[in-house]
């Protein structure tokens, strides 16, 4: 078996540190036997900058590219604020999933039975809570032009983005949550906003004709995104794949990333099309949370959310769904047994850094 | 004393029996000869599109120009589902808010402690929760060009939204924002998310430059929109005044109001610029719920949201602060006496319809 190619780009913040307790799963696995890999590591966002001049080089894209599956851990702070916006910590991130085509960014927001109580809403409404966000990640106003800042006439200035979608776009996201709904519940609800945005109206088309060819067994509804925000914090059981936009899934998943409880327990994976040859994806794959400069350098960052990550690329990418579940369950054992880093710690409970929860993960294997 | 002219706009579904309510508060204060009004109405939405082929027509407009203050109940129906975008009842709304030049909409949302207990999050962090969104309502995605669907011509279709913002749109929304902090605990979060767009760039750049103009006593943060849609769902009560753009306002509105239990409680206020010469502002007071089809005709729907609208109207345009004091004190009341609509029901209350509610408030008068 040839040995999967893995870039680790740990990136700024608490990033290197969660990434730490990836690197250390992952050579446990290598030694094992169970999963044969050969790790690159590379810079992106601020520390890329203070290197290279910009957010990612040229040569850190290329590996990517070639990469099984990247890993991500975060990027940004606030000591790189005062720099030029196309050199800005997140230019990293948003050049690799354009460069890269990783067009479907899956979020699972599951709460776990152990931290439903650090919920901010009531245990009956997030109890079991497993929904997935699919998010399209390479177009609409991240991506579209004109995106300017032009100087006025009369000394203002005017800013300007451009939030652009075509069939294919909206086709193919629609295509990756269907078929999603499929191995989950059954049930995918779209978001867009059709009353006061042209791509909103065009999605809601696209999504509809879409489930027409060959995915009626899918149940599929639609709800206007303000209304679908609405929703995800009054009754959030009610979703099973919600699919939207750049920007409505920015937020949106943000939102009910929240509602579990495990904020910064929460993974995400973006993917993109199938190569028909290989039958290989390009992915990253990161946790939802930032780089917590306040907490960075001090061994103190929860990495769960950067292993649970791993999992997801053991899952998309790696062809070992069955180490995917292990893990999962590992994370998921740690937390019943009462080990806590300090974001989610409650009284009782046992008070661990990054390298420890990540020992704890590994001892569950 | 001269009459104030009040439109009503009762529009769809639901609309016209919470109006109803209203209409009979007008005309008590009326009598009583707290409050001179004279009362015109006409169509808006779905309703004026059957009667006049467009969902709001120029006499209308005309007349929202010349009211003191209008009252919008609601717009919109699948019955309208199938007609053209623009005259989709929507339509009449955002022709009315760009019309009027109505930039600002303030959207409390206040939890009423008698319905705290109806919230989805624990009772404890909403509790008491009074802030305030201002969301700029002229300009942004809702309304910048070019906003189309056109052909390509590999047979696919391409869909446009234009975000656009002047220098002169942020800064007269920042200031809104600024003055209502100071009267009320002087501090604003403002939203965008300048890491991917332009236009959160300049609104960060603006805000922060319009501060420096003579608002240093207000304490100013900016925040991200989805780390704000985040901390609106952890910790609701960290904000005070919130203000954000068009599309962000949408969205974060909603959830806050969702966040309060008060779902069908919550009014708004959209204003324009003080005239100089008159002292005047231009102003549309609505729901934030929207025309509820399902329970339109029934005699059912919740009418305090429409009610609460009121007293903002009283409060903004009809230099009546007190009495919209008093109004909101009854509204309050009434929750508090167990009196409550099928939507805020609770076991041990007292179940009544649209209009008993608007009389349980005028008997606490
Ligand atoms: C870091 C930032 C550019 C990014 C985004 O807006 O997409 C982040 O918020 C995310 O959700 O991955
Ligand atoms: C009805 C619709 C056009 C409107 C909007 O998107 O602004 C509504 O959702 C609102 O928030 O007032």
């Amino acid at each position: 078996m040839a040995a999967h190619n893995i870039l680790l780009l740990p990136g700024d913040g608490i990033g290197p540190e969660v990434m730490g307790e990836v690197k250390r799963i992952l050579g446990f696995l290598n030694d094992k036997g169970a999963l044969a890999v050969e790790i690159d590591e590379d810079l992106v966002g601020g520390s890329a900058y203070d290197v290279h001049g910009k957010a990612i080089s040229d040569e850190a894209v290329a590996k990517a590219h070639k990469a099984d599956a990247v890993l991500l851990g975060a990027v940004g702070g606030p000591k790189w604020d005062g720099v030029a916006y196309e050199h800005r910590p997140e230019a990293g991130l948003l050049r690799l999933r354009k460069d890269l085509e990783l067009f479907a960014n899956l979020r699972p927001a599951i709460c776990y039975p152990a931290l439903a109580d650090a919920s901010a809403l009531k245990r009956e409404l997030v109890d079991g809570l497993d929904l997935m966000i699919v998010r399209e990640l390479t177009g609409g106003v991240y991506f579209g032009e004109p995106k300017e800042i032009t100087d006025l006439p009369n000394g203002q200035k005017r800013a300007v983005d451009t939030q652009v979608y075509e069939t294919y776009e909206i086709e193919r996201i629609a295509k990756v949550a269907f078929e999603l709904a499929r191995v989950r519940s059954g049930r995918v609800t779209s978001a867009e906003k059709r009353n006061v945005m042209k791509s909103g109206l065009l999605w809601n088309q696209v999504v509809t004709a879409t489930h027409k060819q060959g995915y009626e067994d899918v149940k599929l509804d639609h709800m206007l995104a303000d209304a679908l925000g609405m929703q995800l914090v009054r009754a959030p059981k009610q979703f099973d794949v919600i699919v939207t936009d750049n920007l409505f899934g920015d937020i949106l998943s943000d939102v009910a990333s929240m509602l579990t409880g495990s904020l910064g327990m929460l993974p995400s994976a973006s993917l993109g099309a199938e190569d028909p040859a290989t039958g290989k994806r390009k992915a990253l794959y990161e946790p939802v949370h930032g780089s917590a400069p306040d907490i960075a350098g001090k061994g103190v960052a929860n990495p769960l959310a950067m292993i649970a990550s791993l999992a997801m690329a053991l899952k998309y990418s790696l062809g070992k769904p069955d180490l995917a579940d292990t893990l999962d369950r590992a994370i998921a054992g740690v937390l019943e047994s009462g080990v806590r880093t300090g974001d989610i710690y409650v009284e009782g409970a046992t008070r661990v850094g990054t390298s420890e929860m990540g020992a704890a993960v590994l001892s569950k294997f």
